[in-house]
C-alpha cells in the first residue's frame, strides 16, 4: 500500500499534481475559506467564484507574460472540443473580415454573392506532426469538407510513414489568406515538439493567423504570445485537473458573423458552448463552469510563481535540465534504447523510446521501474514502447531517479543485458 | 467561521453535496484505493477509471431502472452543450431514417433529392415552460434556422407574459414526424415542474420521439424511461459536481449519417465531442473525461442505493414530503408569501416565491435566514425574490428548519410583520 511519496508517476495526462496543491484542494472541497461550504458547492455566479477565476487569469497572464489585448477563456470540452472550436471560430472571424471588405460602399445584400465566391477559396492550414494535429485536421474536414483543409506538411512523409520529425519549413505549402494556420506545439503521443516558433509563420502585414495546441507543454517554456492569434491547452497535464480547457486569444479575432449569414454561406457555426465571443463576454461563465478545476489551476500557478521569481523562464531551465538528464541516459546506451523522434524534434515533455529486444524486455523495464515506484511509463496504445512524461510536477530528483534507473537497466548487470 | 454542520445551503446548483461523499472525495484526491496516486491523476484509460465509470453506470441504471436498450453517456459541456447536442443528434438520426426510406429500391444518389425535399419539412418541437427550454429552442434556431423549430406551446402565453404554468395539453401544436419533441421536466429558474409524463406524448406506433432535460430533478422521482428517446442532466444538482453531463439514450437513436450527406443537405453535424454515437462507442472516453467527477457521482449513487431499499421511489416520497413542508409553510401566510408558479406546476426542487413588501423585506428574510445558517436562498438574478432549492442533499431536518423559519418570519412577532 504505497503512499504518495513512494510513487513518481510519469503518465501522459491526467498527470501528477503537486501534493501540497491536492492537500489544499481536499480541504477546500469540504470547507472553502471558512465559509462552511466547499469550493465545488459554491455558486459559479458567486463573488467567491469570480475571485477564483480572475486570480487564475491574472496569475496565468503574469506567469506567461500575456499582453493586455488577449483574452483568457476557461472552457468545457477538452482539447478535442477545441479542434472543432478553433475551426468554427476562425472561419467565422474570417467571414467577418471578408464581409467588411465586401460591403465597402455596397449594400449588405450585394455582399453575399461576393462572400459566396470568397468562401470557395476558404482554407484552413494544418501542419501535421503527430496524432493530435492529425485529429484536429480531421475534425475540420468533417465539419467543413476536405476542400477547405490544406495539409501544409505531414511529418510522416519522408520519414517512412511514421511521425517523428518536423518537416523542413522550406517544403511547407502555406495557403494565401488562410482562416488560420494550425499546429500542435508538442505531440504527446509521438513525442515531437517544435523547438521554437516556426520561421515561416513569423508575422507579416497580412498575417499569418497562427493557432497552436499547447496542451502538453504549456507553462514549461516562454511563448511569444503576440505571434499567435490563439493558443489552447487542456488543464490536465501542466496546469491542473481534467475539466477545464484554456484558450488565450487575441481580442480582435473574437468577433463572429450572424448565424443567418453563415447559413446563407453554407458554413457551420459553433454551438454556443464553443463560441469564443460568447464565452469571453461572460468571463467564462456562459454556463456552469467547474470552479473546483479553476481553483486547482490557480493553486498550481501560485506555486509556480512562488517557485520561480523569473516566472516561466525559470521553469523552462528546469524542464530543459530534466529532459536532458533522461535523454542523456538513453543516449548512453544506443544498443539498448532507441529514441523514437528525430533529435531536432524531441519533446522535452514526452520522452518516447523503444527498448531493443522487443515487448518482453519493455515489460521487464516497466516491472523493474514500478518496483522502484516509477510508474505510468507505458507507451501510448498506438505506439507502444516507453513514454516518460516529464511535466512540471516531475521534480528534478524524480527525473534523476528515472535517469539512474535507465542506466542501471541497461548496464551489464541490468535486466536488459541479462535477457 | 462556520463549519459544514452550521450551514444548510439551498443554492440552485452547484448544489450541496453530502459531507461523507466529500470526505471520501478529499481522501481519494490524494491517494485512491491505496495506489499512491489520486483519483484525478490516474489515467482515464486505466482499469481504475473503467471501473469507476462502469460502476456509476450500473448504479444509475439500477437506481432509475433504466432498460438494457438504453446507453448511458458521460459528456462534457453541461446542459447548454446538450441544447445543441440533442438538436444535432436527433436531426442526424431523423436523416438516417429518411435516408433508409428514400433509398428503398432506388440507388443512393437518387435518394438525395428526395431527402432534400424531406428536409424542407424538418421540424424540432419545443414545449417552452421556462428559461431553460427557451434557451434550448433558441440554440436549435441558431444552429438550424427558425424554420425548423416549432414552439409547441409557450408557458408565458395566457399567463401575463410570465412563466409559471404548463400550458393545457389540448392547446399543444405538435408537428407530424418531428425529429424530436423537447421539454424541460423541471425549470430551475422559474420553479415549474411537469407533474408527470405528458399524456399527449404517450408513445404511439410512430413516436413521438421525446427528449427531456432533467438536470434539476433527476434522481428525485421515478421516470418512465422507456417513453423517452433520451434524457439528459448536468451532474451538479442532484448527482454530483460540475464537470460531467449525463445522457441516457435509447440505442436505436444513436446512428448518425455521414458528414458528407449532411453537408449535401445543408444541415449541421455535431462536433465530435457532442456526437452521441462516438461517445457511446468509446464508453464515454472519446477524449479525457473528468474521472474525479464520475467518482463523486458514483459515491452519491451508492449512498442513495444504501439509503433507499426501494431505490428512487424512496427518494421520491422524501422529496415530496420536504417540498410539502416548505409549500405548506408558505401557504399558511398568503398575505406575506406569494408562490410564483401555478399550484399544478409547482416544482418540488426549486421553490420560488416573493415576499410582499418588496426588496427590503426579501433582504431581511435572506439576512435572518443566513443568521440561522440557511443560505443560498436568493432568487435567480432574472426573477429576483426567494428560491429554495430542495435537492436530494437537503435533509428532511433541513427542510423542517426552513419551514419553521418561513413561519417565524411571517408570524406577528417576525420581521415581515414588523416592517
Amino acid at each position: 500500500m504505497p503512499s504518495r511519496s513512494d510513487i513518481t508517476y510519469f503518465g501522459a495526462g491526467p498527470a501528477l499534481l503537486p501534493t501540497d496543491v491536492l492537500e489544499e484542494a481536499a480541504a477546500a472541497l469540504l470547507n472553502y475559506n471558512d465559509t462552511g461550504l466547499g469550493v465545488a458547492e459554491h455558486s459559479h455566479r458567486s463573488a467567491i467564484a469570480a475571485t477564483i477565476i480572475n486570480e487564475a487569469k491574472a496569475d496565468l497572464a503574469s506567469y506567461l507574460d500575456i499582453p493586455d489585448d488577449y483574452e483568457i477563456l476557461f472552457m468545457h470540452g477538452g482539447g478535442s472540443g477545441q479542434f472543432a472550436a478553433m475551426a468554427y471560430n476562425f472561419v467565422g472571424n474570417w467571414v467577418t473580415r471578408k464581409h467588411k471588405e465586401a460591403q465597402g460602399s455596397e449594400s449588405d445584400e450585394s455582399a453575399v454573392p461576393k462572400l459566396k465566391s470568397a468562401v470557395e477559396n476558404l482554407k484552413m492550414d494544418y501542419i501535421v506532426t503527430g496524432g493530435w494535429s492529425q485529429k484536429a485536421a480531421a475534425e475540420a474536414e468533417r465539419l467543413f469538407g476536405s476542400e477547405h483543409v490544406n495539409i501544409v506538411a505531414d511529418g510522416r512523409k519522408a520519414n517512412g510513414g511514421k511521425y517523428g520529425t518536423i518537416p523542413n519549413e522550406d517544403t511547407w505549402n502555406l495557403s494565401r489568406d488562410a482562416a488560420m494556420v494550425y499546429y500542435c506545439d508538442n505531440e504527446t503521443v509521438h513525442g515531437v515538439e517544435f523547438p521554437g516558433f516556426p520561421k515561416r509563420l513569423e508575422p507579416g502585414p497580412d498575417g499569418p493567423i497562427v493557432v497552436a495546441d499547447m496542451s502538453s507543454n504549456i507553462l514549461s517554456r516562454k511563448i511569444p504570445i503576440s505571434k499567435f492569434a490563439a493558443i489552447f491547452f487542456g488543464a490536465q497535464k501542466n496546469l491542473g485537473s481534467t475539466g477545464i480547457t484554456v484558450v488565450v486569444i487575441q481580442k480582435r479575432f473574437l468577433q463572429q458573423p450572424s448565424a443567418a449569414l453563415m447559413r446563407q454561406l453554407g458554413l457551420p457555426i459553433p454551438p454556443r458552448i464553443l463560441e469564443f465571443e460568447t464565452i469571453a463576454k461572460n468571463n467564462s461563465l456562459y454556463n456552469t463552469l467547474s470552479i473546483f478545476d479553476v481553483f486547482i489551476a490557480g493553486r498550481v500557478l501560485k506555486r509556480l510563481l512562488q517557485q520561480h521569481p523569473d516566472k516561466v523562464q525559470g521553469q523552462e531551465l528546469l524542464s530543459q535540465k530534466k529532459a536532458q538528464l533522461i535523454y542523456e541516459a538513453l543516449e548512453a546506451y544506443p544498443d539498448i534504447y532507441q529514441i523514437i523522434p528525430d533529435k531536432a524534434a524531441r519533446s522535452r515533455m514526452n520522452i518516447c523510446f523503444r527498448i531493443k529486444g522487443g515487448d518482453a524486455v519493455e515489460e521487464a523495464f516497466l516491472k523493474d521501474a514500478a518496483a522502484l515506484g516509477l510508474t505510468g511509463l507505458k507507451g501510448h496504445r498506438e505506439l507502444k514502447g516507453i513514454r516518460a512524461s516529464n511535466y512540471n510536477s516531475i521534480s528534478l530528483e524524480a527525473a534523476e531517479k528515472l535517469a539512474d534507473f535507465i542506466r542501471a537497466f541497461a548496464s551489464p548487470s541490468g535486466t536488459a543485458a541479462v535477457e
